[in-house]
Parts: structure tokens; C-alpha cells; sequence
């Protein structure tokens, strides 16, 4: 069963507890009664999740701030992290980037592990524990026919910006064009933002259309997306790429039309009552695959 | 620095707030008001933390025994955990320790991450979280001169378990002398009792020596141990190994001399004002390396 969806789904059958939301959401929303703690534990692989070579200044930015992602998407403010780091080359990079994301991000280190480096490719882990007074907290199955399907900004940035760095390295000249893929920004003031007013939210991390398919998924509705209204970071001749790729970390949200939206988002397409297909886009059902699987966080 | 200790003392520069205990405790402790919550971040190393080849129903329940020994020690209940799992060999019962522990052990699955393998030994992570309404939340740093030291159990069987199953491999027949290696208990219940009385709980993870010895440098004490009161599960002529070797999972207390003990324990030494040794053995300073360095959690 070395198969991550099957064991995805054998896992899914041990976490009952309504705190697991049915590992069917970016995070554990344990309910506290004044406030939820909202919680999520992501990790990443060299050379699935971070390029051989690459800078750990940054990795361990990407890190946290994936995680923090996930908090963003459930309008919650971070309190702590706890890093699961594996030693290895560059771990004076490592924690200066950690201790710039814990401070920038306002995510205070709590504690965690380390452990030595055995071959193969070194894995590293991160828990973020958030809280929110919001309630209902929001997850991806509250999407509503009838309902806008918005987005925070473009995809295809990382895309662009991972093939930059794959290609010409880590250099001064490509640093801007690299920043999207080595430094994701959680859109934690836009969650918070969003939580009252949204039906549904997610981040975008394994690529806009496998996300929405998600999203369309948990809600029980079919998402139609107009194709040219999907805002991209990349060229034209590759937006069906930059709607598959991931890592860009917008985020997915439906909300009732009639809401006016407290921050800048794009309206890319709305919820209809649930079809043959999770996603349409410009009517037709997507073609191929949606995006990446690698890093679906249970 | 690829150098766990000059890691983790880096790491302590970052992890200012007060809910990481200065990463000298066994979890994090962030105080909620009413309660306060309890956590922590263990990873386990294939060939490190278990045999190659070792069933991984085992490794999972030790997973997540060993995080919920950390609870322990703070005398808290356990709310919930997230796992970080990489995929391999023998996924299913890994799945089936992980149940198994999650229901015997009260601790229900909320989430976490699964990554797919990419060569060398597996790494595993586990979050646990916890709560205690006890205040103060008990750590390593309140030994007190004139208390007594104790512990709840004997050491060593860890090492004969090890040993067995290093040398005979498992079988129907060595089941019995390899549980304490393969399947620790985490002992919630003893450390809610201690909780409210102990001037100073740990878990004995690392060695009985080397843990005692963190305690008093936490506490700013020393703690003069008899040897011969120490119980083990081992023969005698190994009895300085036993007080080494780790894995028991025991807790190591202090008390005041005056408290009953709800619970049933062992008294092995008293506390000293520090002196120039943090631990004492029949009034000898501790030669040679007093245990396994290895898992030190921070």
C-alpha cells in the first residue's frame, strides 16, 4: 500500500474525532469553546519539495510558511510552531531563515525535535497552532450554488520561478523572478479578512484546479471557472500550466455574491448545483491532470 | 554545525517566548487562562530509533507513546495528534499501530502529512497535544535541596528488550522480553497524580543518568543518587548500562519528603545544593558518558 492516496484513505477511517474534520481540510480545528485552536503539520522532502542545493534560508521560510498557509485559509492567527528538523548541509541558513519567518510572520518557535541525517533525502517537518474566535471556523466544503468563486491573486508564479532556479540557479539576477517558489507568502490578514464573510476557503498549494476540484468535492457542488478570467503569473501560451502547477499559496474562496469583499480578490467563476463533473472550466470538464499530488497535506 | 547540540543551543537563541520553556523542557507549555496546553514534537529515524525491518505496527505505537510520555511528564491529558509519515515498507501496520495506540492511549488522530520515499532511512514525526488545568505546569527546573528523587519504574529492560530483538530478531518467543523496547507505555495517569505534588518531572527518555543530570542542571541543583535503589530490569552485573541505556519511559521525579505519594515509586537519591557535579552516584561524580544523546528532544 505504498500508495499515498490509499493510505490517505486507510487514515481517514482512524480519524473520526470531529477535530480531524475528516482529513478532508487544510487543518484540525479543535473546538475550545471561546476560541478553536486550528492546527496543521506539513512536511517537505529534498528534491520533491526543494531543489538539491537550494538555500535553506529559504527552505526553512517555504516551511513555515506553508504551514501558515493553511492557517490563512482558516482565518487564523498563528501561536506557535514546533520544527522537525533532520541535520544537514547549510543549517546556519536553515535557522536564520526559520528565525526571519518566526519573526516576520509572527509565528514564535515553541520547540520540536532534530535528529541526524542517515541518507537519502532529508525530511523535514513543521506543526503551526493557530486560533480563531470566528465561528463557524471555515473549511472547503461550505461552497454554495449560486455562490462567486474567487481567488487572492495569480497562479504560475512558482511555476516560474521554480524553473528559473532549476535552470540559472540562485543568483542575484533571478532572485526577483525566483521569489514566488523559494519564498511563498501566507495570506494570513487575508484569511482573517475572509473567515466571517466566505462560504468556503482553501490555499492553493498542489495547483488551482486540483484544488478547486477539492473544494467542489468537500462542498458536494461544481465549481465553473472561466478560463480567461483566472488570474496568472506567466506567460499566456502557459496558462493550462500555471492552472495545474502549485505552490503559489492563493487563496480559493467562495463567497455569496452580494458580499462586498473586505480585501482585493479576483472573481474567477461560481458554484453550481453539483454535476457530472467537481470543475468545469469554461463549461467543459478539465482535461489531464489537475495538478500535483506530491504534497497533499491529510 | 551539523552538530545536534550546536543546533539545538542556536535554536534556543530563537525560541524566545515563554511557551518554549528556553527548549529545556520535555514539551511546550502555552498557558490559555483556564488551561494550558501541552506540547510536542518527536521524530523517530529508521535504524536510529527502530531496527530496520522491525515491524512498524510497533513503530507506531512507540511513536506515539513516546510523544505521549512528554505529556506525561507535564501531567496532561491528551487532546489529540497529528503524524508525519513517510511512506514505505509495511504501511499497513503501521496504520494498525497508529489505531491501536490512538484508541488504547486516548489520543485521537486530528491530521498531519504523508510524503512518499526517496531513499535512505525513513524519517517519522508526531505532534501530540495536550492539556492540564494543574498550575504550575510541572517542568525539569524545580528540584528543590532536601527533596527526595524518584522513579516510577526500573530501567534497563529497554536494552534487554533492544538486545532480543537486535540478536533473535521477533519472535513468539522473545515477545514478552521485547515489549518494553517495542511498545513503551506512556504513563499518563502517574503523571497527573504527580503533577500537583512534584517539585520536578521528566520523562527518562535518554538514559536515567544523563536525564537526571539535565534535571539538575535545570533546577540548579545536585542530585545525589544511590545506585543500589535504582531498580532495573536487567541483571545486576548490567546495571550500569540499565542506568545509561534509554527508552523506559519512566518518570523521574522530586519531591518534597514530607508528601505520600499517591502512586507506587522508587526513592533513589535526594536533592543536594548544586555542587560541582549535577549528579552524584553513592557521592561519586558519573564517569564516562552518562547515556544516548541521540533522541534529545528540544
Amino acid at each position: 500500500m505504498s500508495d499515498e492516496r490509499a493510505f490517505i484513505e486507510a487514515l481517514r477511517r482512524i480519524a473520526g474525532t470531529p477535530a480531524a474534520r475528516g482529513l478532508a481540510d487544510d487543518c484540525a480545528v479543535f473546538d475550545m469553546g471561546e476560541r478553536a485552536l486550528v492546527l496543521t503539520h506539513d512536511m517537505m522532502v529534498e528534491g520533491v519539495h526543494w531543489l538539491p542545493g537550494q538555500a535553506m534560508h529559504d527552505v526553512a521560510w517555504k516551511l513555515v510558511a506553508v504551514n501558515l498557509s493553511d492557517l490563512a485559509a482558516k482565518g487564523a492567527t498563528p501561536l506557535g510552531i514546533l520544527v522537525g528538523h533532520t541535520l544537514g548541509e547549510d543549517d546556519a541558513g536553515f535557522l536564520a531563515g526559520l528565525e526571519e519567518a518566526s519573526d516576520t510572520l509572527g509565528a514564535p518557535l515553541w520547540g520540536g525535535d532534530t535528529v541526524s541525517h542517515h541518507g537519502g533525502a532529508r525530511t523535514l517537518g513543521l506543526t503551526a497552532i493557530g486560533q480563531t474566535e470566528h465561528r463557524p471556523v471555515p473549511s472547503r466544503g461550505g461552497a454554495k450554488p449560486g455562490d462567486a468563486v474567487c481567488i487572492t491573486g495569480p497562479v504560475g508564479g512558482a511555476m516560474i520561478g521554480f524553473e528559473s532556479l532549476r535552470d540559472e540557479g540562485d543568483t542575484p539576477d533571478n532572485r526577483r523572478v525566483t521569489q514566488p517558489y523559494r519564498r511563498p507568502t501566507p495570506l494570513l490578514s487575508e484569511g482573517r479578512a475572509l473567515a466571517p464573510l466566505a462560504s468556503a476557503i482553501m490555499d492553493v498549494s498542489d495547483g488551482l484546479l486540483l484544488d478547486a476540484s477539492r473544494m467542489a468535492e468537500a462542498s458536494g457542488v461544481t465549481l465553473a471557472l472561466d478560463r480567461a478570467a483566472i488570474p496568472i503569473a506567466a506567460p499566456e501560451d502557459r496558462r493550462d500550466e500555471a492552472l495545474r502547477w502549485g505552490d503559489d499559496y492563493q487563496l480559493l474562496f467562495t463567497v455569496s455574491p452580494e458580499v462586498e469583499l473586505p480585501i482585493p480578490a479576483h472573481r474567477i467563476g461560481v458554484v453550481h448545483e453539483r454535476g457530472e463533473h467537481a470543475v468545469l472550466l469554461d463549461g467543459e470538464p478539465v482535461s489531464g491532470a489537475p495538478g500535483y499530488e506530491h504534497r497533499r497535506a491529510h
